[in-house]
């Protein structure tokens, strides 16, 4: 790039232009657990051929052509059923904005919701997209600190009232409270009440991304919070890209009727993917989907259940971890003294990667922890990575004893 | 939406809310002349299931997984092939960056390139979308009046002294300059010439929009604007929604490598669509596309000649229309004193809808204009409703004539 491009970039594109986002890709030879991609054998490829053919044999030429992505049939109808069967939530189609993907999903919030200056309430840590999607809107992030509960509803209301004194008002709190990413936790359904009655008391609007809630392998399904809030104040965010497929990009927005549609006019691609939609409108409608559903659920549990043995059997005392009920992800609280993105350089140089803590806070803290995702690894690449995790912890901790004398 | 929702959305939210978009779906029973849709029929929707069995064949998982937008192989490397062949562009795989649709593209482009108040040239008349999409990015736009040879040049240069007289700079000049949308029109080669000497010289980025270039059916096809410009002052967006199918959302830049990789970085939904991609790619390698292109420029000359014929038959003297060479779009230009928003609702009523000029433009001129798309339309509908029109402006011309008195 030329001088010239350095005058034209708007104060987005110069974080964009000078940012280093990560290929998806791994170098060959290393043990990722750096990233939530799904299990890739029990991807249903068969099956979307399968649909393709299906939509042939109906000369269902409709799936090539441009879509509104709010309808009243079709995958907005497959989805408003699976939403009251698997999730609780009842929704008429017309209030699914069908989006490519939980991230174009969240991007199209902040460009309704969010002028350069706004501030945003958020878990502390976040997903490091959600992050990015805010940094790139020029939001002012707020990170609220979670438990092993996930956030805390009072914590919440301290800041609301600390900003109220402050003359500001968030545009809205963004919490993902089912396994979250990348934590692991889940919100107690005291805290979901808790965080409901807070929306409707204060106005305070809660994007809810629950992009893993099907995804359980463990305990009771919770209430979700968009279900336990007045109409308007929440914002549910779902996505199809860790139950059926994420190439398919197809992610969708819950809300008021009124408020889904100016949110797709915010965007001038909100067409959908007809043909991503339709195969999985296919799937969904065939059964499919709560078969493949309760295979994902197994096949998640016993990566889960086999990293944290490995966990247990090759980390030393002193480093300590979520055991997370569902989902992709574990989270790692390393010794006093200990920097997770200080030993990374380590890790990555004998084989194994991982994303240290600060990627997840909107203010770079959080050293000491590490996010381990063990939905794309095999039980033999958990064992290996985790042992060469451990080697490297246990060189570090001796480095900080040895530091001390 | 309550109380609660006004005070929500940004500049752009309030936009989308008070906004009006047209559905895509016509009501039943009128024949529409709206939408630049891809003639129904012969979409290759056979072919796709074709090509999703292949894909599952070959195990080829990894097109339901995350993908970047910007790769060395597969699609990009396809997309490499077909613009040095079809487009006369060189370019590498990783120039190309895959959006979803070219209004995805153009939205990544302001997103990198616009904040509030920044300045954009673009056509006028220019594409509604376009239009749209600036407004939504807070640009504000200068409309250049084209004529039957597409922009002018030195009109482009002559707003741009006046800007430099008041400080002022462009981000960058909009232009669709083959088989304009909505005009119909060419930028002749001279005119391209003269364009790129302005982009080298001035330092004037150009956004060369070519939805259409390869549906040429008349004539010789003409060097891109960004063939003959100096390497970084052209983006160029393509598509495969005209050639391929519009649902797959498949649209691309092309640009340095350094800078579409920033702009990529702008929009955080960038991961593509891995399966409409890897569709694709099987669709443009087999050959099946080039045989598909020539099928399409024979249909789509067929019913543009249908379409003229059936105006010089019906329109009365002193309606005039442009003749395309290529592309979707006849642009009808009305008698001086009929305005095409006022005769819209009796066509409306009669069964015929089309678009008036004034939602082409950035100011809301073009009242005597207005666009007709003989693209989704069959023969006897193009018969039917340029009747119905012509009956509708004999009307308005004979009001005209009776109030001159």
């Amino acid at each position: 790039m030329d001088e010239r491009w350095a005058e034209r970039w708007s104060r987005r594109g110069r974080l964009a232009a000078s940012a280093d986002r990560p290929s998806r890709t791994p170098p060959e030879g290393i043990i990722s657990f750096v990233y939530g991609d799904p299990d890739e054998p029990s991807l249903p490829l068969n099956e979307m051929a399968q649909a393709a053919e299906f939509l042939a044999e109906h000369e269902r030429r409709d799936a090539l052509g441009y879509q509104n992505p709010i309808r009243g049939d079709e995958l907005n109808g497959a989805l408003a059923e699976k939403l009251a069967r698997d999730q609780g939530i009842e929704a008429r189609p017309e209030q699914i904005l069908i989006t490519a993907g939980s991230s174009s999903g969240l991007g199209t919030i902040c460009d309704a919701l969010i002028d350069p200056g706004d501030t945003v309430l958020l878990d502390a840590p976040a997903w490091m997209g959600a992050t990015m999607i805010f940094r790139l809107a020029g939001a002012e992030m707020i990170g609220i600190p979670i438990d092993e509960h996930g956030i805390d509803p009072d914590r919440v209301a301290a800041v609301l009232d600390r900003l109220e004194r402050e003359g500001r008002r968030p545009k809205f709190l963004y919490t993902l409270p089912t396994f979250q990413n990348p934590a692991g936790v889940e919100l107690s359904v005291e805290r979901r009440e808790a965080l409901a009655r807070l929306a409707d008391e204060r106005g305070l609007l809660i994007v809810e991304d629950d992009a893993y809630y099907e995804l359980r392998f463990r305990g009771e399904y919770p209430p979700t919070i968009y279900s336990l809030a007045k109409p308007g104040n929440v914002l549910y965010c779902g996505t199809l890209s860790k139950t059926i497929a994420a190439g398919l990009r197809l992610g969708y927005i819950v809300g008021p009727e009124l408020v889904v549609a100016a949110l797709s006019r915010a965007r001038v691609d909100s067409l959908r993917n007809s043909f991503s939609a339709a195969l999985a409108d296919w799937y969904l409608r065939t059964g499919k989907y709560s078969a493949h559903l309760d295979e994902l659920r197994r096949i998640y549990q016993q990566k889960c259940d086999h990293m944290l043995r490995a966990l247990e059997r090759e980390m030393p005392d002193g480093v300590s971890w979520t055991k997370p009920n569902g989902g992709f992800f574990i989270w790692l609280t390393l010794p006093e003294g200990v920097s997770a993105p200080a030993i990374l350089p380590e890790c990555r140089e004998i084989g194994v990667d991982f994303i240290p803590g600060p990627a997840f806070y909107a203010d770079g803290s959080g050293e000491r922890h590490l996010r381990l995702s063990y939905s794309a690894v095999t039980p033999e690449e958990i064992d290996k990575g985790i042992a060469l995790l451990a080697q490297v912890v246990r060189r570090a901790m001796a480095g900080v004893a040895a530091a001390r004398g």
